[in-house]
C-alpha cells in the first residue's frame, strides 16, 4: 500500500519505519529537522515537508495513498482526522485529541472509509482487550493501569514525560471520569492513590486520571470501568502539594506589576525539569484486568506488559509500544482483516478475535510482549 | 521622650501603641492606609504621611525626636538606619537588612549616638542571650531554634508568613553560615533537617538557615554556633523539592514566546500562597540552648518562648515579640541604661546584666515570657 504518515516526531518516525518494511511510506511535517532525523535512521521512507494545518489541502497531499496514519499533536489531532475523512481516505490515528471522534463516524460512512481511532497502547491495547472479552464474557469490571517512566529515578519527581509534557498536565488537572456499578462518576485527576507491586520493577503508586475515553460510552453494559495512571511512589502526593498552593491555578496573580497565570508557567517548569533525553533510558509498565462471568463462572482476565527503551535503534518504550500498535492496526487494515467502514475506537475493531489475535502477535515480533493471566 | 517611629507596619504600629504609654510618639509611613490603621487603633500617637526613602530630608524631619525606632522593609533597612545616624539621633533598629550595620559604627560613634540594631526576637532576645552569658560562662556552644508559624496546619506547607514572605524565600535560598569546632562553615539553607518536640505545640522540624548575622563575627572565641528555622514537620521537603525541581531558579526559561525566570514566579504563588491574615491566628516559638562551663562545671542554659496571637488586640505574636524586644530596649535606652555610642548587635548590650534583666522583665509585663532552665 501507499501509506502517508502525518507526524514525524519519535512515534511517527517509529511507524514511517516500521510501516516501509513493507509498504510504500512518505512522512510529512512541518519540521525539516524532524524528517532529517527520519532520514538519517531510514532509507527506505520518502519524506515531505509541509503545513500539516493546511486542511484544504488535503484532498491534493493525499491524493495518491491507500492509508493515512496520523501522529500529529494532541491539539491538532481531532481537524487534522477529520480533514483525511474528508479527503476520503482510510485512516490509522494515535494523536490523542480531546474532542470525541465518534462524532466524525456519519461522515467516514459517507466517504465509505475506515478510520480508526486513539490506537496506541492506553487508548489502545486497553480498549482492544475490553474489546474482545465483551464478545466472549458477560464483563463486570475493568481497570487498566499504565505509566511511562524514567528508569533512573530522580527526585523530586521521579518523572520524565516520555510524550508530550503539556498532556501530562492535561491529564493531571482534568477531572476523571469513571464508571460505579453503573453510574459514571467524575473524581478529581490524582485521586485514590494506591500502592502496587510490580515484578521487577518494584513498588509503584497510580491515581485516577481520565483515560477511559470512549469505552465510556461504547460498553455502557459494563457496570465497572477505571484507569489510574502509574507514577513511583510520592509523585501524585508533590503534584496535588502543587495544586492545592496556587501553582496550577489559572488565576491571574499580581507581582510586580506583571500579571501571572500560574498554570502557564509551573507548565513551563514541569515541561523543562520532565524532559525526556533524547536517548534517555524509559519504560512503560500496563496492566489490564477484566472481571466477569464467562459460560457461568467467575473469570479474570490479566494482561500485563513491561516494555523498556530499545538500545540497539535508540526507540523509546513509549514509543515503540504506542506505534506498534498503530501500525498493527495499519497492516491489518491492508491485509484485509477490517472492512467495516466508519470511526472506530479499538475496542469496536477489537471485537473480531483475528483482529486482536493479529495485533497481539504483530507486537509480540516486535518484542512488545503482552502476557495473558488467566483465573 | 519624643519618639519617632519610621514604618508603621504591624510591628511599627504594634511597638507606636507601646511606646506611646509613657513617650510622645509620631509615627512615620508612606502609607495613609497603615497610618490609618494606627489611628484607629490608638488615639494617643500622633501620625506623619512621609517618603522614608527621602533621606536628604532626614536632619529636617527627624529634628524634634530624642530617640528614633528604625522598623522599615529590609530592602531599605540599611540606608534608613545611615540617614538616622547621620542626622545625629540615636536608633534602635527591627529593619532586618542583609548589609553588616557595623560599618556605621565609626560614624555612630563620631556623631556621638547610640544605635541598637537587629533588636526583634531572632536577631534580638538570642543574642541579648549570648551577650549576657558570655559574660559569666565560658561557652563551647550556642543554638537557636526560632519559628513563627500559623495556628491551623493547612497543607501543603502549613505555613504562613507572619513577616515578609520575600524575606522568607531569602532566607530558604541564602546559604547558611554556622560555626563548627570554631571554624565558619557554610551550608546550603534547608539543610541538617530534625525533628524537635514542643510541649504543646508537639513535633516540629527545624533546618539550617542563615540566622546567626553579627553573632557569628561579635563571638570568635565561642567554637561552635547554629540557629535553625521551625516548621512543621514536611515543609522542608517540599521547599527542596520545588529547589530541586527548578522553581527557584533564577535561569531564564523560554515558553511559547515569553522568558521566564521562575523565583520571580514561585514568589508570586508563595507570596499569595503564605499570606497571614491580617487577624489569623499564629504564633512565635523558640528555643535558645547555650552550653559550656561555668566556675569549671558544666552548664546548660535554656530560654524557650512559645508565644501567641493576641486576641485581645488582635495583634500578631510575631509583631509583639519582635516590637517588644525593641521597645525594650528604646525604654532602657530612655532610662539612662545604654550609654555607649555606637553601633550594637544586641549581644553588644546584652553584656550588661542590668539591661539583661530589664528587657527580659519588660517582655513578662507584656505577657511574652521566656522561661529559662538551668542544668
Amino acid at each position: 500500500m501507499k501509506i502517508a504518515v502525518l507526524g514525524s516526531g519519535m512515534v511517527g518516525r517509529t511507524m514511517a519505519i516500521d510501516l516501509a518494511q513493507k509498504h510504500d511510506v512518505t512522512s510529512f511535517d512541518a519540521s525539516e529537522h524532524a524528517l532529517d532525523i527520519l532520514k538519517s535512521k531510514s532509507s527506505n521512507t520518502k519524506t515531505v515537508k509541509t503545513d500539516l494545518k493546511a486542511y484544504s489541502n488535503y484532498s491534493n497531499l493525499l491524493q495518491d495513498f491507500d492509508l493515512i496514519i496520523t501522529a500529529v499533536p494532541g491539539f491538532m489531532g481531532f481537524n487534522t482526522l477529520k480533514a483525511v475523512i474528508e479527503a476520503g481516505k482510510n485512516v490509522v490515528d494515535i494523536s490523542f485529541f480531546p474532542e470525541d471522534a465518534l462524532v466524525l463516524d456519519a461522515l467516514a460512512k459517507q466517504k465509505n472509509v475506515t478510520a480508526i481511532t486513539d490506537c496506541g497502547v492506553a487508548p489502545g491495547v486497553s480498549n482492544l482487550v475490553i474489546g474482545y472479552y465483551n464478545t466472549i464474557m458477560d464483563i463486570n469490571s475493568f481497570e487498566c493501569y499504565v505509566g511511562g517512566l524514567p528508569k533512573t529515578r530522580k527526585k523530586p519527581f521521579e518523572y520524565k514525560a516520555p510524550f508530550s509534557p503539556i498532556d501530562v498536565i492535561e491529564e493531571y488537572t482534568r477531572p476523571a471520569r469513571l464508571k460505579e456499578n453503573g453510574q459514571i462518576v467524575v473524581k478529581p485527576a490524582m485521586t485514590e492513590v494506591e500502592l502496587m507491586d510490580f515484578d521487577e520493577v518494584g513498588t509503584l503508586e497510580c491515581f485516577n486520571t481520565d483515560g477511559l475515553r470512549s469505552i465510556l460510552y461504547t460498553m455502557p453494559h459494563v457496570p465497572n470501568l477505571k484507569e489510574k495512571t502509574l507514577r513511583y511512589p510520592g509523585h501524585a502526593e508533590l503534584i496535588v502539594a502543587l495544586q492545592r498552593s496556587g501553582f496550577f491555578s489559572e488565576e491571574i496573580i499580581n507581582y510586580k506589576g506583571k500579571e501571572i497565570k500560574p498554570l502557564e508557567y509551573t507548565s513551563a517548569i514541569l515541561l523543562n525539569e520532565w524532559k525526556l533525553g533524547q536517548e534517555e533510558e524509559e519504560f512503560t509498565i500496563m496492566k489490564v484486568v477484566v472481571k466477569g462471568k464467562m459460560s457461568g463462572a467467575d473469570k479474570t482476565i490479566e494482561y500485563s506488559m513491561l516494555d523498556r527503551f530499545d538500545n540497539a535503534s535508540k526507540t523509546s518504550s513509549m514509543s515503540r509500544t504506542t506505534g506498534y500498535t498503530c501500525t498493527a492496526a495499519a497492516n491489518a487494515f491492508a491485509e484485509g482483516l477490517i472492512t467495516k467502514k466508519g470511526v472506530f475506537p479499538p475496542e469496536l475493531i477489537g471485537d473480531d478475535k483475528k483482529v486482536f489475535d493479529y495485533v497481539i502477535n504483530y507486537l509480540k515480533e516486535r518484542n512488545v510482549n503482552w502476557i495473558k493471566k488467566e483465573y
